[in-house]
């Protein structure tokens, strides 16, 4: 039997859902309950990660400081995550993760940018936190220039690479290409994979990845999370196990976990609605939705076109005038036509 | 490209979720856009099909007739279908079904009991309706003794067959071994799947099916059923398409239908719960659920273990006398203990 370690980002990722709204008493009754059914990795943060909380991707309800030290008491078994998008945070943030108790701390790249991961990678090594590096809107590079990144990310010092699937947009083959890549690429190092249910596959797309090698998934209690949500850990953990691997959680005190998040943390479970199927399919980040909804429907034009086209585009995060321009041209064209 | 004929039981198995309760007006409207969509087929009906409304499953909100003479003015370009388990309809239903101008009529048997079905079959056939034959609780009997039960319906008279996982415990591998054993013994015929959501492998199955030689593949908008619900219609199409198969359905329309469905059938889409993948896991027929938890509530036992123990001893519908025996020695063997 092959060993997976499941790692939890239910209180960081999940926080997309609620605008990062997630008050103290809620992330350690959750900490808590992970915890008791052995959760390997609990993360938790501002959704964007450390240092990101702002006027511009909204503030968190709940400090850093107060959601690692929250979080840290509440975890006797499990280890502390945590997340960083060099840019929104910085050395500083990391410095004071550490030294809140972060045990595993994870540095996020756009695909091709792992170069921008180096020094924290360098400085997390020395720090002796577990340095992971992983790879987001890992869709659009070949698996071949994912492995070279994940190998570049192992030279910096990562301690466990892998990829995001940031826009719901792979299916099972997709991911048994890249992670076999990436495993055949970086030897022992563990291989991540962290999956979205735009198109209903992140449990399938995640047992993919275990098969391929990956030995670190993620999950979200009630696949918390934007949109179509992420991979719903209460599932697969016992799909992981049915096929094959062991987790070491146990099932029903993850249940009572996920029963606690669907009360606690979430106005309701996340649903897979007709934009988040447009993105997955479109290849889009879905954190664009709210801005092409309201663009489009200004200009008259669907915004499935728009998804569509921005994917053709290969538009990324931080390109988001790509969808005025976008929502402007199809306006004239349909003008026109 | 091959080909797969989507078949909708939005209005016929989403009706579990609302007891039964779908009215003519949202029926109709459903149908229209189903309609635009080009959705091959839509099935109507009482959640347990033609004949099946009654004070022990759950009265209808509108009879059998009213529901078949909506639907099918509804209907320009799709064919409509029923759903009939024997026992809860009659040869009379069927009758008046095909009167009603029901072009597709599907037998649902127990997956080791296809001559039930034999009478039906040969009437449908004769009468000019394409008579199916689906297998249910399908994980219950070997891919050979399934493939047994589907060459008798063929030899019945039944022009497709095939399964449905009506506990939702399938996993790809077991869907391809099933679709696969059942294709190679009926030739030519049609194969139909239909999955459901409890291990979060709807879509991921029905794509197994599809690869493994299924022509037939069922889905509900936003998987509108019972519990975790059925394949989410409108992912399953573009990722059918993504797979390399043709549906001939219009994307745009299929999500518009998906959107008026989750507006005006369903309180909310349907979620997958903890009891749900417990019971999938199990392979227990998932109707068991509020018989199960209000037995084990009451004799203070936990319903987890409740259902465990039904899918070791492999409980089916109509057996739920088996409940009150499970609950009875678990709750005693807790008291000796």
């Amino acid at each position: 039997m092959k060993h997976v370690v499941i790692h939890d980002p239910t209180l960081r990722d999940g926080q997309h859902a609620v605008r990062h709204r997630l008050g103290s008493t809620a992330m350690r009754r959750y900490a808590e309950a992970a915890d008791a059914a052995r959760i390997p990795v609990v993360e938790v943060g501002h959704g964007n990660g450390l240092g990101a909380s702002s006027l511009q991707v909204g503030p968190a309800a709940v400090s850093d400081d107060e959601m690692l030290s929250t979080v840290r008491e509440a975890l006797r078994h499990s280890r502390m995550g945590v997340f960083m998008l060099p840019g929104w945070g910085t050395s500083d943030d990391l410095r004071r993760a550490v030294a809140h108790g972060a045990d595993v701390v994870r540095i996020g790249v756009h695909a091709s940018e792992v170069s921008l991961a180096e020094r924290h990678l360098g400085f997390l090594r020395d720090a002796g936190a577990e340095a992971h590096c992983v790879l987001m809107m890992s869709h659009m590079p070949s698996p071949g220039e994912l492995a070279e990144q994940a190998a570049l990310a192992v030279a910096y010092g990562a301690q466990a690479v892998g990829i995001m699937d940031s826009a719901g947009h792979f299916l099972p083959a997709d991911v048994t290409a890249r992670i076999g890549a990436i495993t055949a690429a970086v030897g022992s190092v563990p291989v991540i994979f962290h999956g979205h249910n735009n198109l209903g596959m992140a449990v399938a797309n995640s047992v993919a990845a275990a098969d391929a090698g990956a030995r670190i998934v993620d999950g979200c209690a009630r696949g918390f999370g934007a949109g179509a949500g992420n991979t719903q850990l209460e599932v697969l953990v016992p799909v992981l196990e049915r096929s094959g691997f062991t987790t070491g959680i146990d099932l029903y005190a993850l249940l009572d976990a996920a029963d606690l998040a669907e009360r606690e943390l979430m106005p309701a479970p996340p649903v897979t609605a007709s934009m988040s199927i447009v993105s997955g399919l479109a290849g889009v980040f879905s954190g664009f939705k709210h801005r092409v909804v309201e663009l489009s429907d200004a200009a008259g034009v669907d915004p499935r076109d728009v998804f569509f086209e921005l994917g053709r585009r290969q538009a990324i995060a931080g390109q988001e005038d790509l969808i005025v321009d976008v929502v402007a041209e199809l306006s004239g064209s349909k003008a026109d036509g």
